[in-house]
C-alpha cells in the first residue's frame, strides 16, 4: 500500500464537489463514541439544521449512514410493500433507478416517462394514477444529475395528495443548491446526498419523514426488508431511547456539521443566489464555445450544467486532457446521453467564480478558441450581478 | 451550529478504536472523483490489502460502503432467496441479529442457540442441518462483541460444506485483531467492519466472496431485494469496466487505505501478538480488582474483554466517572448481560500498553483499590513477553 497522494483536482463534475477545508479539517478531529453524550449532542445539532436546509419541521430527519443510493433505497424500503403501486418519473438515469429499486423491494411500477432532459408533467402523472387501484407512493427527481432538469414539485405532489398518495422527492443534487422547500412543496418524503451542492464527502444520505410518511410506515402488515435502513429501529437511536442500532460513522457525521455550519454562515439566500450566478456565467461564457444548455429554457438546474457538444467533437480526448493537463474534472453523459454531453457541476464550494474562468481559459484553448470570448461573456455576467 | 470540539476521550469499548494520528491526516486530503485513475488505482490496492487482511485469493473482496451492519446485511441479500434455509449459531447480538437480517429477507432461519458467552458447536450444527431439506447457508459471528467469545470456524466449515451449504463468518471485531484466515478456514463469505481492530472511522465494511459464493448469487432465480447492495453490480465499479453503481466514499477509502498501510508496517504476526499479551496483561490486571472473564477460557477475544461485575456494583456510575472524569470509554453489557459485564475493548490503536495502564490505575482508584496490585500483574505480564 502506498502513501495516499492524490493529484490536485478541481471537481467539476457530478460530485464529488470540492470540500472546504474546515471541512477536511474536521474529518481529522480525534474520535468520540457514538453513545458518547457530546456526539448524541451534535447528532442532535445535525438534525435541527438538516431541518433548517430542508425546509421542514419533520422530527424523522437524519443523515442514513450510507451514500445518496443508499438514501433513496432506505426512503422505498420504509415505504413500500409487496404489490404496492408506485407512479415513478422516469426522465433520466435516476428515475430509472427508482424504478428499479423500487420493483426489487416488491413494488408494482407504473413509470411516468419524459425525454431524458425534459420534465414530468402533473396531467401525465394524474393519468397514470388513475390508472392505478390504490396509489401508495409518487416519486420524482427534483434536480436530475444526468440531464441537468429541474423539475417543479408543488404541482404533482398536489396531483399525488389528491389520489392518496405518498410524496417522495430526489433532492441528491438540489439541496443546498436551490430551494428545495419540502414542507412549502408537500413532499411528504425526500431524500439528498452529501457530495454535491453540501460540499462535505460522499458518505452519508440526509432523509426526511413527515408525519404521514412515518404513519404509514407505522401501520406497515410486514416488517422493512432492510434491517439497517428500516427508520423505526433507527429512530430509537436518533430518539430519547438512544438504543443502539449500528455504529453511527462519527467522522463523516464531524464532516456534515461543519459543512452545515458552512451553510448556515453563508446562509441560504445568498448561496442559492451565488449558484445561479455562477450557472448564468458559466452558460453565458459556453455559449461562445458553441456548447448550448441541453435541458429545457426555465428547467435548468444552476448546479449541473448539462450542455450539447458539436457533431464529430471527441470529447472523451478533451475530458481527459482537462482532467491529466489541467487538472479539471468535468462529467460526460450518461445512457443515451453518452457521447452527446457534458455534465459540469458547480455545487457547493464548486460553484466559485474562479472556479468558472479557470474551466472557460482551459475549455477554450482545447476547443482552440481565443480565451477572450467565453471569460467577457462570463465577466458581463457577474458585471450585471454584483 | 457549533464548532466541533468533542472532549478527548480514550476509546476502550466495543468500537469505534482509537484512529491513529496518520489515518486521521488521510481523511483530511482533498478529494479526487469517484472514477478517477488514480482513486480506480487505490481501489485496486485496497483490495490487495484486504485479501492479504482476511487470508484469501478470492476476487471479490470489497469494501461495502455502510458500517459493519450494512455488510452483514449485504452477504444476506445477495445469497438469501424466499425460502432458503439457513442455519444461524445465536450466542449473542450479533448472533441474533443475523437471524434478524436473514429472516427479513425472507430466509427460513434454523437457529443453532448457546448461552451468551459460550461458543457454538459443530454438532449442534450438525443436527441442525440435518434438520434442513437443502440448507443454503450456514453463519456463525468469530468474534462475538456482545460477549467476548471467540468462535472457532474450521470444525463448522467443514459441516456445513458437507451438507452442501455455503459457510459465512462475522468478522466485525476479529479482522486484523486475531487470525481470520478464510480460505485455510473453509469460509465462504464473511464481512467486516473498518471501527474495531483496523482502527479507522466507522463507515466501511470489507466484504470477501469465494468463486462458490458468487455462483450462487450468479445463479439466483430472483433479484437481489437490495439495488445499493448488489455485488453483481457493484462488482461492475470495482471490476475493469468501472461502471459507475454509486458515488464511493472517497474521505473514508483514504481512510482505510491508511489504515490498512499501518497494519502492513506492523505485520500481522507482529500486531496478533500485541493483542494478545495487551490482553494478558488487562485480564491479570482486573482479576486483582475482582473482575474476572465472562467467556470461558480458551475462548476469550483478545481485542474485546468481558468481565463479570461483582453483585450489588453500580456500574453505570463507575463507567460515567471513567468517562468524563478519566476521559475513558468502556462498554455496558447488552440484552441479558446488561448490567453484569463490562465490555473493554483493545482494538487496534487502542490496545497499547500505555493504555492498558491508564485504565487499571482509573479502575483502581474508582473501585477503592491500591493502584498498585493491578498495575503489577499487567506488568508482571509484560515483563514475562518481552
Amino acid at each position: 500500500m502506498n502513501c495516499i497522494a492524490p493529484p490536485s483536482r478541481l471537481l467539476l463534475g457530478p460530485g464529488p464537489s470540492m470540500v472546504h477545508p474546515r471541512v477536511l479539517a474536521a474529518m481529522s478531529t480525534p474520535l468520540v463514541g457514538h453513545l458518547d453524550p457530546y456526539f448524541l449532542g451534535l447528532l442532535d445539532d445535525v438534525q435541527d439544521s438538516l431541518r433548517a436546509l430542508f425546509g421542514t419541521g419533520n422530527a424523522m430527519t437524519i443523515p442514513i449512514s450510507g451514500t445518496g443510493s443508499a438514501g433513496m433505497e432506505a426512503c422505498f424500503a420504509n415505504l413500500i410493500e409487496d404489490g404496492d403501486e408506485v407512479v415513478i418519473g422516469r426522465n433520466g438515469v435516476f428515475g430509472t433507478r427508482m424504478c428499479e429499486v423500487a420493483s426489487r423491494l416488491g413494488a408494482k411500477v407504473v413509470a411516468v416517462d419524459a425525454e431524458w432532459g425534459e420534465v414530468i408533467e402533473d396531467g401525465d402523472v394524474a393519468k397514470a394514477l388513475a390508472s392505478c387501484g390504490k396509489p401508495k407512493l409518487v416519486a420524482v427527481v427534483h434536480a436530475e444529475t444526468s440531464t441537468g432538469a429541474w423539475q417543479p414539485l408543488a404541482g404533482i405532489s398536489g396531483v399525488a395528495h389528491d389520489a392518496g398518495a405518498l410524496m417522495l422527492a430526489d433532492t441528491v443534487t438540489s439541496l443546498a443548491g436551490c430551494p428545495v422547500d419540502v414542507d412549502a412543496n408537500g413532499i411528504d418524503v425526500a431524500y439528498s446526498g452529501t457530495q454535491k451542492c453540501l460540499s462535505c464527502p460522499p458518505g452519508l444520505s440526509p432523509v426526511t419523514f413527515n408525519e404521514r410518511a412515518m404513519e404509514a410506515l407505522d401501520s406497515r402488515r410486514s416488517k422493512v426488508r432492510s434491517w439497517y435502513l428500516d427508520l423505526s429501529l433507527i429512530a430509537n437511536y436518533f430518539g430519547s431511547d438512544r438504543v443502539y442500532h449500528h455504529t453511527a460513522p462519527v467522522s463523516m457525521i464531524y464532516a456534515l456539521a461543519e459543512a452545515l455550519r458552512l451553510i448556515e454562515e453563508e446562509g441560504l439566500t445568498a448561496r442559492f443566489a451565488r449558484h445561479e450566478r455562477n450557472h448564468r456565467a458559466l452558460m453565458a461564457g459556453l455559449s461562445r464555445l458553441g456548447l448550448e444548455p441541453a435541458a429545457r429554457e426555465g428547467h435548468r438546474l444552476w448546479m449541473l450544467n448539462s450542455v450539447k457538444l458539436p457533431e464529430g467533437l471527441d470529447e472523451a480526448v478533451i475530458r481527459r486532457r482537462l482532467l491529466f493537463d489541467h487538472g479539471i474534472e468535468i462529467g460526460p453523459g450518461l445512457g443515451p446521453l453518452a457521447g452527446k454531453v457534458w455534465r459540469i457541476g458547480l455545487m457547493g464550494e464548486s460553484s466559485r467564480e474562479t472556479n468558472v474562468r479557470r474551466l472557460l481559459l482551459a475549455l477554450s484553448a482545447e476547443l482552440d478558441a481565443g480565451p477572450s470570448a467565453a471569460l467577457d461573456a462570463a465577466d458581463q455576467v457577474y458585471a450585471q450581478s454584483h
